[in-house]
């Protein structure tokens, strides 16, 4: 089958590989019909993360059922289908206090690939929801966001506990920012503050429920957010980058007894204690339990509630994901989806 | 006056200094009539906290109100009250939303010194709280805990979210620590494990509710910690030493999407952001809002529903406080009162 497999940073190809099988017998394999490029794909093609040799890349998808083993029982054939980045049993103590991302027998998709003809998708009853109708082609390409960048923006904004009164100010406009702010207006949020400094990055925050833009960034950004709150700070800040300055500024951002969601996979973040035990803040985040919310994300999604589909700005054949790895590198497109 | 000034590292006398007077109209002058000895008085003592010349020590403190300030309206000459080790407004929108030791016009009790005959209390309508009825001399020694350790054992376990069904592991043996333990059983907590190696503080433990005993620390610990909860950790796990090998013990032995509240004040703590990721866990900690939770603590003393004063296993009057702070450097005891 056609797959993308990075061979070094800023070589990304796609060529021929093997198609997946049923290896344990909870296994399901699905005929991949959208994938994504992720911004966490971008660590490894800038060479942030170490390449252990040719890798299948992708963790997000949505498809039709092709194959089940023989202990899968929820999941048919020819079901279409949603899943988490994060493969989950959903049945153990973690998985069920709503942190599936963690769950004991998790696997990581993006260790297999989604980026291809097909995947095999681990723990097939637990990882996948079965959408029930038939999606527009509008509402497929929202039920793709739900894999990973829509669900982990709504943890964000649950991480933060974002909701009816509070002001939440968002750290990062990349597409998992912007679908934080989605969360956070469906979350009841009263004024969503968007830090962003990119004109079209900053009208689609405002077309997905910002309610105030900042450009500042560091601490003239914290000053920003203070000044617009009274000198507070935000009840609910969402981190979605990853560094040290996002971090710092996020829970600078947040008024002590706030709450910061910090989904940006942390690279090379150091937290000092001090500083830490003076903020005051709630620290929640993580790899996103992107299961707990999929039930409640496709109903918004099938109900035309939410379009957060509006988030890819470049659309692309699988046979072209390396222009697509590269407009994403090249900050010339937010979120890439690649059809198949 | 009377009071206990620290001069250098060890060097703890108790002097003739000014005795306070009124400075802003919020304040009230107090009568100590029993004060003592913190966990973290021990950081200058031991030169870990730079000292800047001789510094009147202590922030906790019950005692009678001797003088108000025109603008205090609630506290009244003559009223016997207990106060948080942080001044606070108790009006601002962080008091409101229960921080109040971060409240907008905090100020630190440490920075003005309770073990001494005579304390100003600034904010004293939002600092004091006056206790109803006569206690008996064993229902003051409780109120005076609830004047900091007490108050912080109790923030600490809430917000590591003790509660029903929740097993709540606690790093630290101190009285802090200790008294998480008295609040996780108050709060409802089916298994409390107590991390301490030192049989009279594992003693403590177990009758303030501990069901079970970890000597073990570090990665042992948090071993010993998951093999006694299926693998999984602990729901809810109190820190309260305030060292980065104390820190990542706690945040080790907790289950992903389970709680952390740290209350030790932090001492070169570093959290690696990749490893808190990955941890999942909600982190909590700072300052106590000890004055959200004075009411109640009152209330529960002054009905002999609880007993925090047993963690004062050395009592001696204030000029002695040198032979105090020496006995708690020496961890001959636990917390030392001193008595006016």
């Amino acid at each position: 089958m056609r797959a993308v497999v990075m061979h070094a940073p800023g070589d990304v190809r796609v060529e021929e590989i093997e198609a997946p099988m049923i290896v344990e017998p909870t296994d399901a394999i699905i005929r991949v019909t959208a994938t994504c490029v992720c911004g966490s794909d971008l660590w490894p093609y800038r060479g942030i993360e170490e390449l252990k040799g040719p890798t299948p890349m992708g963790h997000e998808y949505v498809g039709v059922v092709e194959q089940v083993g023989p202990d899968v029982n929820d999941i048919k054939v020819g079901d279409f289908v949603v899943g988490s980045f994060v493969a989950s049993d959903n049945t153990c103590e973690i998985c069920e206090a709503g942190f599936q991302s963690r769950c004991i027998h998790q696997v990581m998709m993006g260790s297999i690939g989604t980026q291809s003809e097909y995947a095999r998708i681990p723990l097939a009853d637990g990882t996948l929801v079965t959408v029930r109708g038939e999606p527009t082609e509008r509402q497929a390409r929202s039920l793709l966001t739900a894999s990973d960048v829509l669900g982990t923006g709504w943890f964000a904004a649950v991480a933060a506990e974002a909701g009816p009164g509070k002001t939440v100010a968002v750290v990062g406009d990349g597409a998992v920012g912007l679908l934080a702010i989605l969360a956070a207006r469906q979350l009841g949020a009263e004024r969503i503050i968007a830090m962003s400094r990119h004109a079209d990055r900053q009208a689609l925050a405002t077309q997905l429920g910002a309610t105030d833009i900042v450009e500042e960034r560091g601490d003239a950004g914290i000053a920003k957010i203070k000044e617009l709150t009274g000198g507070y700070g935000a009840h609910s800040t969402v981190e979605a980058v990853g560094t040290q300055e996002s971090m710092m500024q996020a829970i600078g951002a947040t008024r002590p007894g706030g709450h910061v969601g910090y989904v940006g996979v942390s690279h090379g973040v150091e937290l000092d204690g001090m500083n830490l035990f003076f903020a005051t803040v709630s620290l929640l985040g993580g790899p996103a339990p992107v299961r707990r919310f999929l039930p409640e994300l496709i109903d918004l999604i099938m109900t035309d509630q939410i379009d957060p589909g509006i988030v890819f700005d470049l659309t692309l054949p699988l046979e072209d994901a390396a222009a697509g790895y590269q407009a994403m590198d090249e900050r010339r497109a937010t979120k890439v989806l690649l059809t198949l």
